[in-house]
């Protein structure tokens, strides 16, 4: 599939060329291993400074899956698991990666779905797919603590929320406030997977800032490897590492990079110049060309994403003449004849890939 | 540390230049992600027709430790450990990875010791330091089926050597087809760490072909982090992987690159008109240079070592001074007035390097 | 609570008299350990007749958590998870057991709901609670290989059943078989957990048997902790077990008991002259009067248990009457005045108890 | 191997017929589960009396490498292991329990070898086997802080002892001072194995009491399933164990018993009048009328043990003789002709079970 324009996600590009650019320049420094080196320590105070949380610890890893597993076995005790959604990545799509780590994923319901009287198709309120809500959580906590027989079952020791979701749906402010509330109320860490994190923050519709993240979670991190990066994630605790020494926790989850100044310059590249945010907001401005295109022509949004994921019905014969041209990612079977597919923009999407997109759709 | 000269150890500098071209080159291309690309299989492709395996398996991950741990869980029954040398890296310098993921690693010792009677300093045989041998590798496994209490206790699953080792000593042909001889007696796999194979392919005083490792070991890696590529190592399974889904296993351990193509795209150039071999080969006549100029100054070499990693004890004041100049590796203290130190060239290393070098020798 | 009568659990009394009489002609004996002996040998072979597998692989655990983290860990990849009722006690109650020897349990719902319009209050198809159904297992199973990520997903690698289950249901032959047969058709090993199992083979309304059990799982067990032993548990693989080496599997669960015969000799006397079905059958005829007492009384049956634990619900105000004479079983809050409750009968349960426990209610 | 004599082990028989009496008397006592009963309690109490430790944790376990798997996952973070003495239990016989729970045992070597010229045999300092020192655990530990490279290392969280040890053998009060010296220097919490406690604490050459034990260390247990009981372990924390949830742990561990009160009554009765300490001293009046006829016999004790195994060397003709007649434990080869054996006394030893014993040697 090499090679042809596709939209089947955002993780299909290399990196920004000024990361490149600073690869090469580098080269040939001799720089010392595992994060020790100065341009990690850069990216931190840079990192820092954009959440305005100078005593925060900031660290760098390679991958998502990675990410989750090594920060949520950070948190855990032993009898504790993590409290996730049930469409979240920890809970669906990481091959087990958390239970790997001895630990269980508590699910809750992540949307509310209602039957569509009128053309007894299914429906669901859009903007809470992929999302937890504090209401459910305070509910599992309670029920959990009231249970007599509680000792006999896994601890909610943690909550993990993912924003953008899976679905490219944001959470609010008030609804991170109330969620982070609750985590404080029963000294839960709430730990954000900020994989797509440029892409909300640079949503139209979101209230939400850097730095309201940065007060309103324990840890979470800011995705490169979608939004930028060749590689790497920025692991952020606000209010530093819970543990005297995650160098060996990150070395025994095999997730410490020789060169880990690979991970601190780029993320030191990114969070120059506003680079992060202006690439992210790219992927925001083609998104909306994109769904305002897919409303002209009469495609139902399957869910009314904020982000750069935008998801459609198609029909199946379309969907067909389509997958000649253009890259997109399947999603699920909508019915006999149709199917939802996802359509992503990046950091590097242009006008021009999304008119070539209109032009095929 | 960064920007002066160092010979610290063999992964302070980036990528050789062909392979940043390649990433620059392929940046804005649409690649699928996983591994599933067109440079992944290329590769494989071209390491098979190196190894004269065609029904291998082969696919990439990204670091020494993380191939360690997922090659060996993947090796390994629940009961079972790994034999190594009490100096292996999965032994010693992993923190823990291995029993992270449940396994015992079952050590023998590696290097004999002989009172060195002239001058009351320690002597090593040295071209056996970091080595395991077949006879005592027979004799643990001998030893634990004649217990009869054995199934009380772990049951030696696999064998693990490096190779270069961590000392830089090679073994000799004879001794793999040896140790390779018991593996198969016993039917326990046998898995080589190559994190500096080339190194080791491209001495002047092996009789080890890339050839011959594909047909004595079960399962090796070439490591690409420590000669030439940014990151990365490709597994390779002469006669195939051993479990059914190595992908879920791969992600489970959180080593699943998203853009796996970074891995397949630097591999398929390093095995490109044999660019890794030649690379490997530069360190190594560095290595010798190196070795001549440390003997005509009179250094007393405290490893023999046939590859890229040189082993010198020198005075505390004169390193002192070193120091000021030159990045080192420390290794060990000799006594109270002595320091071994590790001096390490690389796929880059120049003749102006070595001179530099020798002027504050 | 010691002391008073109580129906709060079927653990609550010590063993069989004639298992204690054992214990003592045998105290001085010298015996073998570790399950080596003719007394485990004697009661695995009394097993193996009773489910006419004369080629089953029979040994004996402690208790019920332990058997079940044990055998789960015996069946599995370690890339797989092991589907479960939501209410299954390796899902709800081992305090994450499963997910510590690293392991996903993939969840089914357990029972339907329906609005009960008559009184407002919650229904439920009552035979189904506890269970899972083949179609939803078909369903699970036939999804997840559909699924384009689903090597990014936990592999359904096992199927756990509880007959009876936590709610006291049980299976029809015809619902085991469909089970059976949809793991059959994708080759994943069945695993029925018979805590209780005494208990699910006397009710009155069942038409299976225990070789109908033998024929159609992979693995099961039978209670002894819970149906007239001291503790323990005999794990029945009617076709062998499928790892060369259960012992240090065992053992490294911490599962392996020094002294094993001890456990060998409790089953050897509870499958000698029909003693593990005589005394389920009292349970049974203890609960069939209780059930009947109860319904004389106008009680509502929560679920209409055909097995030893019968589930009410009462009035809060005689409930705190009732707890100064009898001990129960708190199960859940119906609503702000009721509280539904467990009352279990056992091996040991005479009709003066059930009497006795008439009279205060 | 069942009803001849036999001195194989120490957990060959049942109970002192005190506890099967108490375990008669409470069969039909209906009593709570878990270990939250009456029995436990009292037993617990009893226990902190004999430690003279007010505010100690006092829980019991089944089995011992149950409990030494549980007791070490409690102690440790994850990046950390457990030192150990190569011939330690937990280094040695456990199946590898401690690696299946996430932990690397970080071994010492044992005991001082010394070549004895007279007849080229092996000798060994024969008090110091099975033990490690205080000046071999402080140079690891320093050596670990030393090493640069420390934190790619697994860290020593925890220090286990056996005592005695599984060869008999036993810390004088100064070397536990000097070992529990190096763990208070370092914050690392110390352990001591008893599962043969009582046979220590009754030897005629001990002058550590069971209060040392209790000011000494920060956990250790009292072993039944050698010393009088069917089976059954008393954990002590004497300052208090150092998780908010030990339930949980244990439960994950599959070491809950449902029935926790048969532990609870063993040991109530156990430190009733002095039982455990005075069926104990038994075992170890046995031991040296055996080692006085051992000697006179003209046998060479291979370790002189103070505690209730011993050990001796002997011709295999005569061993073969012997093994018509009485039960004993093999130890291992002493060369082509001889073979060390274990012939263990315990809390049931009669005199006439030694001169049967003598007969036949």
């Amino acid at each position: 599939m090499e090679g042809r324009i596709s939209f089947s996600s955002d993780y299909t590009k290399g990196a920004h060329p000024r990361l490149l650019e600073r690869l090469q320049e580098t080269n040939f420094e001799q720089i010392v291993g595992y994060g020790t080196d100065e341009y990690c320590k850069s990216a931190a105070d840079k990192i820092k400074t954009a959440c305005n949380k100078k005593d925060a610890d900031v660290f760098f890893l390679v991958g998502g899956t990675q990410t989750n597993q090594t920060i949520i076995d950070m948190l855990l005790e032993p009898y504790e698991g993590v409290v996730a959604a049930q469409t979240g990545h920890v809970a669906a799509h990481e091959a087990g990666a958390i239970e790997f780590s001895g630990h269980k994923v508590l699910t809750l319901p992540s949307f509310d779905e209602v039957p569509n009287t009128e053309n007894g198709k299914r429906a669901v309120y859009s903007d809470q797919v992929g999302k937890i809500n504090a209401s459910d959580l305070k509910k599992l906590i309670e029920d959990f603590y009231a249970d007599d027989n509680h000792e006999h079952m896994v601890f909610p020791g943690a909550v993990y929320i993912s924003h953008p979701t899976e679905y490219g749906t944001l959470y609010s402010k008030a609804e991170l406030e109330e969620i982070s509330g609750v985590c404080k109320e029963f000294k839960i860490p709430l730990f954000l997977d900020g994989a797509r994190l440029g892409y909300g923050l640079m949503s139209k519709r979101t209230d939400v800032t850097l730095e309201d993240i940065a007060n309103l979670v324990d840890v979470f991190y800011i995705g490169g490897t979608k939004v930028g990066a060749l590689f790497g994630e920025a692991v952020v605790f606000p209010n530093g590492v819970p543990t005297k020494h995650p160098v060996p926790i990150i070395k025994q989850h095999g997730a410490l990079l020789a060169k880990g100044w690979l991970l601190g310059l780029q993320f030191d590249t990114l969070f120059t110049d506003n680079l992060y945010m202006d690439i992210s907001r790219n992927a925001i401005e083609m998104a909306e060309l994109l769904r305002e295109g897919l409303k002209e022509k009469g495609y139902q949004l399957y869910i009314d994403s904020p982000t750069n994921q935008q998801f459609i019905t198609m029909e199946d014969d379309k969907l067909a003449e389509l997958s000649k041209h253009v890259g997109y990612g399947f999603w699920e079977k909508a019915d006999d004849s149709h199917t939802v597919i996802r359509l992503a923009t990046d950091w590097a999407t242009t006008r021009e890939d999304i008119e070539t997109l209109m032009k095929y759709l």
